[in-house]
């Protein structure tokens, strides 16, 4: 029951980063269909960033449903992984305005490697106050091998944007989205029967 | 229950969208009433994008409330629909302040349909959970005419403003809003009863 | 029960509206004590408003909690008190950057009328929906002259504005604003009693 | 019950807060590394007060789980510690914009002073509304030892700013942060037994 407020405020925080990156989209100056055009990257990168938040969102809630109890670890831990998801909008409108630049692609690819991390210890923090195992906390655990899998492709995609290709890059992004959108059948089946 | 931070979620980003479009609202330079003027145009497209979003919020607390279990294809399609929402802010902001250009118009025109898309995406996979109707759930049923004809509305103002006159798709915007804005009797009596 | 998402909603936008004032205040360019000096009338004019949406908030909570069943003219009504609050950011930024200029005081008080009225036409839909009168149903009631003087003094200040003092005029805000922090003790103990 | 709404108003100000600050690390020209490094003093700024919002949530969220009725006085104490609270994303981007200059330390030292005597008032408001004393509140009340040593701490970090070295008072923000970071073995106690 305590832990309404914990979500609430990761609720927030989800809403407002997945609204304050809209911000990016600056209203260009003439009315001809031309002036879209310098957006189109702007566009794409927010589009690749509001997938990622959504992700990060729905994965939150199937964890932060499991849990019991909250304490001082918990919150720390959630707070953790709101700091690095709020970077965002930063790293999103750098790659953006420049068109996907290899710099700006790798420096973004280091939010994804450290939100990883944060909600990887707020997993290990949710996992110690169960007392015991239920199909969804099963599922869970199990996603965390997809998880480890995204933050390796994250991880690869710095070294590939700066030596090799930003285009590269890219695609891995879209890759690990595509992986996460496809729901997981065994926490779907954990849900139903809840 | 599980349904509460879909909601709580949802209620975020509705709030955050209608509140940021404010922003384009920019304070003038100097205090006569005349500075006012030329942010006339500005405020209609707010009044008008305001009413939009508070549309759609009526429309998805009544769909929402019929729902029983939440999934990861309902969660998917609420995202979506709330990705075409949060487009809302940067097309009223383009409008406004190019006075109701057809370009802009016919853009601004593009939101509503891919919303309305995403809401009848969304009703479909809420439709997939019932186990059983209500009158709830038949009269929102019944609403999909009247959205349907919403977005055949819509679909028309955008070569309207391109090739007739932006002021007739405006007509045509407003229009649409009247036609949400008077209650569904059959919906009034159905929350009536529950 | 069923109202729990338009109390939502509005905390939502209560929190944006009240938030989103703070940045008028922007940054200044260098670091001496004096470039804080030309902030203090946008600092004003922010204290004035915070209190301002706080008012409603309070009262808006008294109202809402005496409302048993959610109806689609609630909710549009709801919107429209929204809709007038949300004009605050604005109101408020260009008063305080032109430093209480008589036409921007003048502007300024408008939205306070505007959600009066707003705020009455909330208040007797709710009323429409009681089926009994409670202590707290009657306080409400009551503090609706409180209401009633509130809009008068505001409508009066802006005559003041534009034809006295402008100084006058925020007098009268602050009077009106002291009149309702000072907790009503009707309300106060239909609450505790409830 | 009718405190839910108190906290998702709050949690919704905390949210705003914490995420509007991000928006003063604006994206900056150009694509190379050299681009970020006059980023890094605003990023620092961003973090100190990311853990220190996040600090006052943490306490907020004790303090209010321990609340039972909710009255005026509370409602306008909570409203006063917003208030103050608020001011942070302003203090946060002078701050870091500036590169700790020591005015700007100073300035940025008085908002923990002033939110820290709001915190204390609305700790008392909420004492004066228990029946009882349960091991939650009297591990509140120990922690308000803590408290006051913080504000001590702050308010030293005012002149030390002004008259010794800006570094030094930074040094103090952090250790006073690092003390409320690790969490109170007698809260956590007191929540693991409610």
């Amino acid at each position: 029951m305590n832990k309404s407020r914990l979500e609430a405020f990761s609720d927030g925080v989800f809403a407002i980063i997945i609204t304050i990156m809209v911000l990016e989209l600056k209203v260009p100056e003439g009315t001809s269909w031309a002036v879209l055009k310098p957006l189109l990257p702007v566009f794409g990168s927010y589009i690749l960033s509001f997938i990622f938040v959504a992700i990060y969102w729905v994965n939150h809630h199937h964890l932060v449903h499991t849990l019991r109890r909250v304490n001082s670890r918990v919150m720390w831990a959630n707070m953790h992984l709101l700091f690095w998801l709020s970077l965002i909008p930063f790293v999103t409108g750098w790659m953006g305005v420049n068109n996907f630049d290899k710099v700006t692609v790798a420096v973004y690819g280091c939010v994804p490697i450290l939100s990883g991390i944060a909600f990887t210890i707020l997993s290990n923090e949710i996992c110690r106050t169960y007392k015991e195992q239920t199909p969804l906390t099963r599922a869970i655990a199990k996603s965390n091998v997809k998880a480890i899998w995204s933050t390796v492709l994250y991880a690869a995609a710095i070294p590939t944007a700066l030596y090799i290709h930003p285009g590269v890059s890219a695609v891995l992004f879209v890759s690990v989205s595509v992986m996460w959108i496809i729901p997981s059948k065994d926490i779907e089946k954990a849900l139903d029967h809840e």
